[in-house]
């Protein structure tokens, strides 16, 4: 068997494994946003009838993965892994997730990245012959990210326009090794790419550079070039993380302004939401692609598109010890064809 | 190409990645264990010249594969893939340790299951045809996790004698598609099992059930005996959580107890060193595996080892909120023949 390796960072699946479902539940103020018609359920409240915004994100997370079995007409018991993580310390809404569902489990942490780490590894598992299907999810929760990493709602700090809103909501795919496609055709793995950005209400600046590496040498090690996709989705950069990309990228020689998009611009009307600079969060890359992105595929509207989950690799302590924040940005090709 | 499973939860991995170098640093207290003659590097204080133990245990991390990459004659620029893990937060001694390596990273979290979760995928993923070489690391640090999981250390709780110590250390090893062995010959991942242990001072007991769910399957999967392993050596249930899970193990039908062993028992001189039921932290499974299982392996002392690291996968979050602590348990089949 050859080495699948192209370049530097990236594989080619050599028999591309299909994203035969996805599921997406998000909260209420996304199933108020311009791609409610795209998730499979919106919640009423972020509750949701636990006691907790920590155990109603696990409920989230689980309830996702019930829902992609279900429209993929498979159980638990045919699911070979479950890559799943998620931004809460010691990734309780995966760990307990996975206790529900009785998958063996490899919990992954990626920041926001999760969504494209838990895709890559899960084809790569599947194309390296270990697995016929697998289950791949994230998720985050506004209320329980901004306590954790901010303030405690009830404080009510003013958020300054570079913030961007964690999203409520999770994503799951279930990938197989046989199916009719979509399928995921390459796999770009990021570097830790550190700009020096220290304000934790600036997250679209810290991941930015970390995009634009992980995108350049995704065409340096394919030969692609941004007219090959009809789509280039980052994870959750906002509108000041996309515009810094954006830029940075014709730096780089690449002009990917007319198919480039961000998850955390797309999900919400930030004017009228007051989501600043946009949605963040596993959940946001992680339902834009479960929900909009695979939906528009199926439908042919959309035929190949990279999809990059962007990443912000702080924790409240490293915060308070003065580090910057590093980032990191995962990319997968997905396509209608095998290429 | 041919599906690698082999039962439910078990790869046979088809030419089996050989691990051809493993480094291993530690703090004070462990280089005055049993196991002292077997570790590369001591420190003489757990803040090794950094401003806090966060910090410390990141230089940890790094200068573990540094030294691995040393020992086998090869450089970060060789890397395919990093795989890593930690205990903090946002696992950001995993994340500060990527930025400085430079290397395509996925950051992985299974608690102190992490060293056979990183060895797991990274065998995986050479055997899958996408990397030639891969580094492999875990860390943990008692300092930085006794703050976190449990009180400030100023405070000087009495812990219970059922309560571990975590070990201050950094294991890792590099996998090659070539090399002279020991091989990683079968890989089996665990599933969350969760006993309703609600006791952070008693984890070997909440990790027995899920270390003794895997070796099950793992035997069953295999057709393995135990007389099949000159060593059974799970990650850190202590002396506990060891005896618990040998006797659970003669239930399934399995009498390990002649090569059965823990990390967390053989690290330290339990009574001298006040360490109660023993060593934990994903780098007691992670120095034990890279100083003594794998030197003895190279000596031929030991020939074929089951590494079992096993983790709890609870926050403090999740224990204030009343969640029991569930528990998983990762398994690598590690031999100086490709079988």
């Amino acid at each position: 068997m050859g080495l699948k390796r192209v370049g530097n960072q990236t594989v080619k699946l050599e028999n591309p494994p299909s994203i035969i479902s996805t599921a997406s539940i998000v909260g209420p103020k996304e199933g108020e946003g311009p791609l409610k018609e795209y998730f499979d359920m919106i919640l009423e409240d972020d509750l949701w009838g636990t006691e907790s915004w920590e155990k109603c994100e696990s409920k989230l997370q689980e309830e996702t993965v019930r829902m992609a079995l279900t429209n993929a007409a498979l159980s638990e018991s045919d699911m070979n892994y479950l890559f799943s993580g998620d931004l809460l310390n010691q990734i309780i809404s995966s760990s307990y997730c996975a206790r529900q569902l009785g998958i063996p489990y490899f919990g992954l942490y990626g920041a926001c990245s999760t969504m494209a780490e838990s895709l890559s590894l899960g084809a790569m598992t599947i194309d390296g012959g270990f697995a016929e299907k697998v289950a791949c999810v994230t998720s985050s929760h506004f209320s329980s990210a901004e306590r954790q990493f901010r303030y405690p709602l009830e404080f009510g700090n003013q958020r300054p326009f570079s913030a961007q809103w964690t999203v409520t909501g999770a994503g799951a795919a279930i990938l197989s090794s046989s199916g009719e496609g979509p399928f995921i055709t390459y796999v770009t793995t990021g570097k830790v790419i550190d700009p020096g950005i220290k304000d934790a209400n600036n997250m679209g600046a810290a991941m930015a550079p970390a995009a634009v590496d992980t995108i350049s040498n995704h065409f340096r090690d394919t030969g692609y070039n941004p007219d090959d996709y009809d789509l280039i989705i980052t994870g959750d950069l906002g509108s000041v993380g996309k515009s810094i990309a954006s830029d940075l990228m014709k730096e780089e020689g690449y002009d990917i302004s007319e198919v480039f998009n961000d998850s955390g611009v797309k999900i919400f009307y930030h004017e009228e939401q007051d989501t600043h600079s946009g949605g963040s969060g596993c959940g946001c890359s992680a339902v834009v692609f479960a929900g909009y992105v695979y939906k528009e595929l199926l439908k042919g509207s959309l035929n190949r598109v990279l999809l990059i989950s962007t990443g912000a690799l702080h924790s409240s302590i490293s915060t308070q010890q003065g580090e910057s924040i590093p980032g990191i940005a995962h990319a997968v090709t997905i396509s209608n064809s095998i290429e």
